[in-house]
């Protein structure tokens, strides 16, 4: 199996890149990585280490998609950015998976353009990660489609109920509705025309979910659009940052901080599109990296985008009915 | 200056809004305390407290709005109920103010039932405390409308600065649009609609604020829909609780939760009725109780409903013009 990543994406690239795709290829067995980006950059990191196996290999992008740049733009006018590459790679077949840790739109842009939209599925979804009491949870939409209809979020909750089970190994997943109450009769307009569709998917549903039970373990897969999405996930990390900072102890604080720190529980996939993209924080340092290389090595192995497809078309949940 | 207190709102009444009365009642120069509730329950806490110097009565109400109870059902079928007699004594003039913690739904139907909404203002909005690092901020709308128009942003944005201005005594208080980013184009269509309107709303405007920004103190009023807003305090509360719960340290947990108790910072008021009405936690305890009444004596001495009245009029921002 063939995993393309983009080797200039993010805060720390190419250095924490090469460093994480160094310890996925020592890790992961019957992986082949290939690091895109600027040759003689990505070489130099890379002969640093003594023992790589062949097993990872450099395709050269000569452009970088820098974090400031509106995506489409970009994508258009760089089509040798390693983000654009490392898409080209996946859709001719000559990689199983993309991993695209920085800028997350320019690899939205990319996943949709390149890989396309698996048949029936109206809008994208990330199913990113999300700690909690017990282990993490998968909160989607993390931000890919910010206004939804009703029948978005209910792909959304079949695509994370899949990725819950085959890809994270949880049996059975339960499904909430992300609101402001647990009674159905609780939220806005697009919730309360959403709770029915669900109660219907054939999902494990759980009912409505609100921002304290999640952190209880209410849920397993949360459901919500890209604005709300996004907000849950950033509010989380201002709340604990600054809680972590009024931590006079450095052993608990960094105990605590560990917990929280999303590294530890790899990517985000971009569910939906015809192909694996893993996305991630930009910030993300090897331990993510290596991370993000597992999750699309088992969304691969486990035939997770099939999986989706035949779970629409079983449903009758397609774009085309409504 | 006379303040209604609904003595049976909440999961401690009658005990903790008795006690907290009291508090109020030595703490506070020219208040006079009116407990609305079963007159024998009332009657029997207030006796404990050998000196209230007859500056707390008791209004008898026979009847109290359970927690469970649909609002505006319970509202139309229990019209002795604490909650509404304690509207009505604003109503009628026998009290400048009133204060309901507990049942927020049946609260914010009272008020707009028996104190109507300021001449303009669309919809009601509740003003939340949010605790930040450097003190704590308004986050407005917690909860009151759900779904939202471009111009009820705008409206609560400014009753948001003149309650932080006038009541919590933030000089020019920088107003930030809850986003998930900051650039001007990210956000949902509602967001994106918004921006323009509150850059010529006459504000001090910051710009879109994201979930991260909001707790390093980027604005001292965040605007967004309810449904987004109260997600903002549960998330943010569910996230603390966890991480409290997760410090060994009793001495470090003590001293974060306080930090991040509500109590601490008082009653949320309801921003676009006509009279001052502040809301609270039904597990509100006495410390919360006083300092809600505290708000609403600072709110009726600095005559917020008519800064409100006149701040939409001087502005055009009535709901007339759209």
């Amino acid at each position: 199996m063939r995993i393309a990543v983009d080797a200039m994406g993010g805060d720390h690239a190419p250095h924490e890149l090469v460093k994480g795709a160094v310890q996925a290829a020592s890790d992961l067995d019957g992986v082949e990585i290939i690091l895109v980006g600027d040759r003689a950059r990505v070489d130099a990191e890379l002969s640093r280490y003594v023992c790589v196996n062949g097993r990872i290999t450099i395709e050269h992008a000569a452009q970088v998609i820098e974090m400031h740049e509106p995506p489409a733009a970009a994508v258009r006018c760089k089509p040798d950015a390693s983000v654009v590459v490392a898409g080209e790679l996946v859709r001719s077949s000559a990689a199983d998976a993309m991993v695209a840790l920085g800028h997350t739109g320019a690899a939205m842009v990319v996943a949709a353009m390149r890989l396309g939209r698996i048949e029936g599925i109206s809008r994208p979804t990330i199913a990113s990660p999300l700690p909690g009491r017990n282990g993490h949870m998968v909160l989607l939409d993390a931000g890919a489609t910010v206004d939804c209809e009703p029948h978005n979020l209910v792909q959304f909750a079949v695509m994370g109920a899949i990725y819950a089970e085959r890809i994270l190994g949880v049996p059975a997943p339960r499904v909430g509705l992300f609101s402001i109450g647990e009674e159905s009769t609780k939220g806005n307009d697009l919730v309360k025309a959403t709770f029915p569709l669900l109660r219907a998917a054939g999902l494990h549903f759980v009912g409505n979910v609100d921002g304290k039970d999640i952190f209880r373990g209410a849920a397993d897969v949360i459901v919500c659009d890209g604005f709300v999405g996004n907000a849950i996930l950033k509010v989380a990390e201002g709340v604990g940052e600054m809680i972590l900072d009024a931590i006079p102890d450095a052993a608990t604080r960094g105990a605590l901080a560990k917990r929280l720190d999303y590294s530890e529980y790899g990517g985000a996939p971009l569910l939906g599109v015809r192909g694996v993209c893993i996305i991630g924080h930009g910030r993300s340092r090897a331990k993510a990296v290596a991370n993000a290389i597992r999750v699309a090595k088992v969304a691969v192995e486990q035939g997770m985008v099939r999986h989706i497809h035949d779970a629409l078309s079983t449903r009758g949940l397609c774009a085309q009915a409504h």
